[in-house]
């Protein structure tokens, strides 16, 4: 059986991965998503198991000493990471799995999955992710600034990635993602 | 200014990619077809300059020794090719330009564009695409089973390009072909 593709959609904080990702996961049929591990707090509204699994510190150390993680990222004193059988169940059974996942994790990924698709999106402007990560209403003054800071690392890496998806709105970025996804299953293999 | 893409749909004669460029030039927009120069006959409904400019056979030399011709190819005792400049002038526009051509004149293309995005149109199966070839009521028998011959060794010729796209439904064919072009836009240039 043809695998299915790992699709990486990637990107700095306050983006939209998140938002991205849910309409994307309404629009596109046969695209599996990929649920993360995480030892932050849910948000509102964020249920376990289906946004993520919230795992305490001692649960996620312990998944990383078995290796059950396909990548994990400390990201402003929490840890993210990719729960590894999943993925490679669900690749091995010919379907599509997304990765919705932080720009460190999304490297460590292509190191172990080169042939995987690696999306990253990208803010309208770095003004407008400010707007966006200010907005959340989350975070004070000084956690946004080191936010900021990480976000312009981050896509100083863009160039490791495949495809570059402004997130301008949500429609277009979805439609944009979809088209990625459907042009990589009309590629022709070399 | 960035330049376009150079995009070639091509694909075994009977395919349909005429029918396919044409559903598709409707619902793309910033896509400029490139109007083929040809000596043969007009089929019913075409129209001069619009789906094709009809040459004469010594027209048709004529642009060649002039090397006004990007490719030329002789199919089943006519001549096809592309006028050169209306091509590299809509690219430096920084426009995109479709390109419905042979095979044989695609891989021509493919020598001196590299960089363009080779489409194989392909029929859901053989018999499908004889039965369309049937279909035209244009072609007697011998000229139908030539047709099929040159079309296996056509779709052997598959791997120099980039996409195969399925024509099993014209709505089908195109979303694919769109999504090749965005997604192609949104790839990153490494």
């Amino acid at each position: 059986m043809k695998k299915g593709l790992l699709i990486v959609l990637s990107g700095p904080s306050g983006v939209g991965k998140g938002t991205v990702c849910k309409a994307l996961m309404k629009k596109v049929q046969n695209v599996t998503y990929s649920v993360s591990a995480t030892t932050r707090q849910p948000r509102l509204g964020e249920v376990d198991g289906v946004n993520y699994f919230f795992k305490t510190h001692e649960e996620f150390r312990s998944m990383m000493e078995n290796d059950q993680l396909l990548e994990h990222a400390e990201y402003v004193g929490n840890y993210y990471g990719t729960p590894r059988a999943f993925v490679e169940e669900t690749l091995a059974a010919g379907k599509d799995i997304i990765l919705e996942i932080e720009v460190q994790g999304a490297l460590k990924v292509k190191e172990k999955f080169p042939e995987g698709i690696f999306i990253f999106l990208l803010p309208p402007s770095l003004e407008e992710l400010k707007d966006r990560i200010r907005g959340r209403g989350t975070e004070n003054e000084v956690v946004i600034d080191h936010r900021m800071n990480v976000a312009v690392e981050e896509i100083a890496l863009m160039e490791h990635y495949d495809y570059a998806v402004v997130n301008d709105e949500i429609d277009l970025a979805c439609k944009r993602i979809e088209s990625v996804i459907i042009a990589e299953h009309c590629k022709i293999e070399k």
